[in-house]
């Protein structure tokens, strides 16, 4: 965070020229500031400049929003160096691009405004100088469009109107074959609009269009679409961004002019080739929006090899210097390369471990830095959905594959529908033209999203590569009309079914079967490395056979939760655990146990099986009985259960008579349990595979229930480690006593969540909580991301006082939380688990976020000891 | 707790006379052998006699009831010092009771033999030299019945059965009217009776019964009556029974002979006065069981002045011995009187409350000993509900008067279907001609006792008044047959309704009008005396002006939760509230809010006028939506809720949208509120009357809560102090934080219990919660005593880290267990409270406790510091 100008720093120490600020951080130049002066230091070729510095931000909003006196004097007085440099003078000749930079990047997210300084008298310079007329008054109308749609709030389709009429009067479809006289026409008619709408003039003073302009860049800081985008990414607010002025370069002179982007290698794949896109006579932004389909880099390569060469070792510069992958802007004019921006970019997760590893084979980086790389959550992306390749498909178009993982939903064409539909929990298709920062809630209420236009750069794919949602862009064959799209001769109307893969880039009408994916050899490689730096078993939840192997494929070393109540679940089972649960005597409950207990020790004996001699923890029964009275098995069970509900109603059954509380009043269950158990292990044993289970009990609040039922279990099965879930507050802060009778602890944070805030996840989360996180109230949502504060100082007193009393206790997590990256670093590294357990689909992502917590915990440790007391 | 005896101590050093063992106490000698060794020691006539001391039974049940091979050898060796003194032969004419007697008094509660060593010979030398033949042959029947009863568990009716049988075949009403010779038949009818009911022979060598009565006794220890006893009475298992076999004296050897007990004061008013009953011609028992009406004490001073003023000599010296008031039983063998023991007598509360007063009157006692003196617990009781002394009632009979208090319940003549009905919640009047040990378990479950025999000391009567339940005993104008009873010509049928007023003697049929106590002058003198030894607040939870001017007329010091949920349920209210709950737009829900505004200004107001300047700690709304909506207030209501129903319809409603959460999300519900408080302070004040309102919100879970709602009160009431329930775990973890945003904490400890163990109260006391307290799972049920070491170790840590980050913060509770006396210590003195509240009746408990908690702590802390880790 920025230190705010609270004791009025000078005005004067926080405004630079690029090659002022080498030495200053992105915290207070911007990402963009950042790289063009790096840049500018590292000799590269970029357009002259001047950087605001975020802490003007930050103190504009501590102030209410004034805009600082001083700051525009020295800005100008800055500026006159750009113009020395130049030979250029602003008023008169020298153009600028005034853009926002927050120091985390926010693609698209705020204001820029370009060929500012433009005015009726400017314009003729620029035409006589460059000789293009109509080069000038395009450029000329796109800053009054610009500027009125960002500085005056006017609505950028009025203007876009305007341009249609031009073209219509004129019989043409593109704006290119507008004239040099359609654009003179076009800036009066700009300046006209701009009158109505405003009721004053367009500004002709450069220095007030500079200073207007420069507020409105910092009030964009805070504009709804910056605002969400920091929510969804969970970014700072205080932060702040800074503000460039840099001279303009135009891609729009000419043929022999163009902009472009382009990533060092290969975002989606991580090939280590240069990759990049360009557009003859354009600017940035027309890459960047997709309204035109641009030169791939083959085509670059092809057609322009000088400006490859010149590109590719930048790039290479690039690399060394920053030791990533870069993503870089840059624009050619009259034939001259400009490089307008590098940041670190995107990639996919596959790009991302690719990346890492072949930063590692060539020694840029250490095998820690590789691993700090790849971020834990991302590697969802990799282990999303694709269409299972044994289908029969019938693509209906195909488009550029712009991020990877297929998605399945209902088409909507509208950005808030979706947003609403998404909301209520429907899957969604987002369907558009193009995408632009407007469309981010859509987008994240998106199952997937699918352009007609743009490239692997534009919007849609920048953005949902970010999310990793999957994406499908440049779909030319689609054509997207008002809440329907045509694909030849089929229409998509909204609410119909569509499939789209990011990693082919094919689009189907209909639900396309989705299988899951492979681990890759890359991504295989990636996390045997982190494997050696982490300390912490990975295990995970699986209560099947089938999970149970699949969570062995991606490497769980144990299953730290069987839970036993879905197999209770099962239809041919129902009805002995409803007559089971009606019983009126011990006796009449034993003999349908005695019925349930071979159909639990065939699940037993196939899970062992399974497990393959791994720690195998099962959790005896947690079972709200009513919950399994809902659907009588049979009429007569139906009249029998009809009586026996009323006394078995509860107000709440979360807190009701359930887990260990039921082996405390009908023992007779977990007997029969343990004895399934013992019958399957043997049964597996005989076959000479090993059998390690572990007996949990579940939502223990009491040390003398554990006793009572592990003198019970310990019984039929003398060699099992018995522990307990730590669920409840009072297990937590009664943990010594506890430990005396548990082998292991193991943290079921959903419960203890539910019970520590009193808040019941299912009522909480379609209601308040939802405002709470967007209110800041809570920083996540707790379900999702462990709640330190409360929930991890339980854990915390937990582990401390059950280990005080027994030295040996093995503790785990086995909730949710056991699966979120940020929560599994709190739990190593303040809790100090021992193990994580989460589901078989997230173990990659356990495995990496272990190493990673471990990675930073030595990092920390060596540079100060303050990280333990941080949190 | 008695040391036991793991290292084999010498069974001799074991066994005492009861002169060689001054000096020991009640741990090793039992309460009623420390009294015979006291008397002894003090030169009080008692019978020579023997102890077996309690560690003796300690190592019996260590050892698996094994019974100590050498323990018979050394009391024979006891008992010749015995013989010698009497001058009695055991075996000839020494007999002997063989008595239990515990550590803490358990009143009947485990089996005496009396008269032991009779056989065949022996009640002839005891006929010859009593020269009483009847009284020979009495005792000999007696003892074979009691010896028949307590070893070999033959049903006592049986033998009642052979009397009756005599009886009636004499054509007699009163065992009296039997003589010698039916009595000799009764001998050879028990011994028959015994053979067949056991298959051998009455043992007719004394030294094996004594051997099989002392087992017996020790035995007795864990039978099912004295482990019901002591689980109600909350006494430790472990400490085990002494055994006292001490020579016989008989009261029933003539009209010169006789039995009673005695008080050495009055156990029901306290008044300093000798208190005794006597009944001639009879045994102990006779008295205590209250089958024949016995001599008052007014009776026995004028009709035996000689035996008055002994036991008025002996009244005195015991109380200056023990400093207490004393509870004794003597029996006058042919004019001689033999103390048999003594005890603190159990009282009343108001009796205790005299008594301690005038001890200190007396300068017997300190203040300080004077208010350990009295239960906190007991003088709930005095503050027990009476008839209403304006309502015209019928006096059906009118019995004595034997615990103060009156109770309305359904008549139940049988124990056991009184208990029954007891536990589904029924108020049930147990009516029977005379109570047992047999009967505990349905005077537990009733709220009243009548009994047709005995006197004020009679079983019914002590236990009753140890309960603090209203009893009438000796109401003998109604004759009780099977499941019946007759009061001249009224039948009396099960189920019908009965009014007891045991302060009066009153039996009403019907249920009489029952009013509140008043606090006594006594006990106002007595509190007031406690009031000074405290350092904490007493408070009290009311939420009407009634309730209020209860709570001051105790002496409550504050209000510590008024509560504005009820104030919304008020009838007329009601449509309001539901509109203002289904409103679908803040605008329409601020209209509805209006409205209740003004009600609720109104119940600030007259709370206000009520508190008289004390401070009011008002509850914002914790308002389950859902609950007020079940009864529409009109049909047009009805369909717009049924809408509205499913979108608030919550799975676990405890852990859902309430308390401080419904302030979040409608912030205008507090608003109106603090406006309603606002306006009504306003008005209050303009009387001249001071107003300290201080403003509580409900279900706090995070500090950043706190401190949103702070802010909009703070805008609306300036001065207030406003502060939170600690109701949540996650509220006790995260106090530190939450107590920058509070003035004061309040402990919820309902919530508080319920979200620590995750355990509803409503769903789990009709459950597992009563087995769990049972079987000791837990100590106490946690909504009545607070669970020191989970929810009382939250509020630790909650009280330091609030203190810690917030010096000036106030700390109190306000749930239910702010009434329970072994809470409040634990508050006062292991959290650190500055106040409890509690429900106006039990202020002046609560006062009384919190003064014990800090005289228990002085003494503590006197006596060494380990006081505040041992908990």
């Amino acid at each position: 965070m920025v230190d705010s100008l609270t004791t009025q720093t000078a005005i004067s120490d926080n405004v630079y020229l690029l090659e002022e600020a080498y030495g200053l951080g992105k915290d207070v130049l911007g990402g963009k500031g950042h790289g063009l002066v790096e840049m500018t230091h590292a000799g590269l070729p970029v357009p002259p400049g001047v950087i605001i510095s975020t802490r003007v931000c930050a103190e504009y909003y501590e102030n209410g929003k004034k805009f600082p006196e001083e700051l525009m004097p020295t800005v100008m007085s800055k500026l006159s160096v750009v113009e020395e440099k130049t030979g250029k003078k602003f008023g008169k000749s020298l153009l600028v691009s005034v853009r926002s930079g927050a120091p985390l990047s926010m693609p698209g997210m705020m204001d820029t405004i370009l060929n500012l300084g433009l005015n009726d008298e400017v314009v003729q310079f620029l035409e006589s100088s460059t000789n293009n007329e109509r080069f000038a008054y395009d450029a000329y109308r796109r800053f009054i469009q610009m500027y009125g749609k960002i500085v005056e709030r006017i609505d950028s389709k009025k203007f876009e109107g305007l341009i249609d009429k031009k073209k219509a009067a004129k019989g043409v479809e593109s704006d290119v074959e507008l004239n040099a006289l359609d654009m003179k026409d076009l800036v009066n008619e700009f300046k006209q609009l701009f009158k109505e709408e405003t009721g004053k003039e367009f500004p002709s003073d450069p220095k007030e269009q500079l200073r207007r302009a420069v507020e409105a860049v910092l009030q964009s800081w805070n504009g709804k679409r910056a605002v969400e985008y920091r929510r969804f990414y969970k970014i700072d607010d205080s932060m702040g961004t800074a503000v460039g002025i840099i001279t303009m370069v135009f891609g729009n002179t000419g043929d022999n002019s163009g902009s472009g982007v382009g990533f060092t290698r290969n975002p989606s794949t991580g090939e280590k080739k240069l990759f990049a896109e360009f557009l003859i006579n354009a600017q940035g932004e027309d890459v960047v929006s997709g309204a035109r389909t641009p030169y791939s880099i083959e085509e670059i390569e092809e057609r322009m090899p000088d400006l490859y060469a010149q590109l590719s070792r930048i790039g290479g510069l690039l690399e060394r210097h920053y030791k990533d992958m870069q993503d870089f802007e840059f624009t050619v004019e009259n034939g001259k390369l400009w490089m307008l921006q590098t940041r670190t970019g995107k990639r996919t997760a596959q790009a991302a471990v690719k990346i890492a590893l072949d930063f590692v084979s060539d020694r840029m980086i250490t095998e820690e830095e590789a691993i700090m790389r790849v971020e834990p959550a991302q590697l969802d992306q990799v282990l999303h959905k694709h269409i299972d390749p044994e289908a029969h498909i019938d693509v209906l178009v195909r488009g550029i594959a712009a991020s990877p993982g297929a998605a399945v939903g209902k088409a909507v064409f509208d950005t808030n529908k979706a947003a609403e539909l998404g909301k209520l929990g429907e899957s969604v298709i987002l369907v558009r033209r193009e995408t632009a920062p407007e469309d981010i809630h859509g987008m994240i209420a998106s199952q997937g999203v699918l352009t007609q236009r743009g490239g692997k750069t534009c919007h849609a794919a920048v953005v949902a590569r970010g999310m990793g949602k999957p994406a499908v862009v440049g779909a030319e064959s689609l054509v997207i009309l008002e809440n329907r799209a045509q694909a030849g001769d089929v229409m998509i109307s909204e609410g119909d079914i569509l499939t789209i893969d990011g990693a082919t880039g094919d689009v189907i009408l209909g639900a396309a079967p989705l299988v899951d994916a492979q681990i890759s050899a890359d991504l295989d490689r990636f996390l045997t490395l982190a494997d050696r730096f982490r300390k912490t078993g990975v295990w995970a939840n699986a209560d099947t056979p089938q999970m149970v192997a699949k969570a062995i494929e991606f490497k769980a070393e144990g299953f730290g939760l069987v839970r036993t109540e879905r197999m209770f679940n099962a239809k041919i089972r129902l009805p002995y655990v409803q007559r089971m649960i009606i019983s009126s005597s011990t006796e009449e409950r034993k003999k349908w146990l005695e019925k349930l207990k071979e159909f639990q020790k065939r699940d037993f004996y196939d899970i062992f099986l399974a497990a393959k001699g791994r720690p195998v923890v099962i959790r005896l029964l947690d079972l709200p009985q009513h919950e399994f009275l809902h659907a009588p098995a049979s009429p007569e069970l139906g009249d029998l259960i009809a009586k026996k509900l009323p006394s078995l109603k509860e107000d709440n059954p979360m807190l009701g008579h359930r887990g260990i509380r039921l082996g405390m009043t009908y023992p007779e269950i977990y007997e029969m349990q343990a004895q399934a158990i013992a019958e399957a292990k043997v049964a597996v044993e005989a076959k000479g595979i090993e059998v390690q289970a572990e007996i949990m009990l579940p939502l223990t609040s009491e040390a003398k229930e554990l006793s009572r039922l592990r003198e019970l279990i310990k019984r039929i099965l003398p060699d099992s480690p018995v522990g307990t879930m730590i669920e409840t507050p009072r297990a937590a802060v009664t943990a010594g006593e506890i430990a005396k009778y548990s082998d292991f602890f193991s943290f079921g944070t959903n419960d203890l969540t539910q019970m520590t805030f009193g808040m019941s996840r299912d009522d909480a989360e379609g209601k308040f909580l939802v405002k709470y996180v967007e209110e800041k109230i809570l920083p996540n949502n707790p379900f999702e991301v462990v709640d330190k504060q409360g929930v991890g100082r339980l854990m915390k007193i937990a582990t401390e006082d059950g280990r005080l009393q027994n030295p040996k206790l093995e503790v785990g997590v086995c909730g949710e939380t056991g699966g979120d990256p940020e929560s599994i670093e709190f739990f190593i590294n303040e809790v100090g688990v021992n193990y994580t357990s989460c589901s078989p689909y997230r173990v990659p992502i356990a495995r990496l976020a272990s190493a990673q917590a471990l990675i930073k915990r030595k990092a920390t440790d060596g540079e100060s000891k303050k990280y333990a007391a941080s949190v």
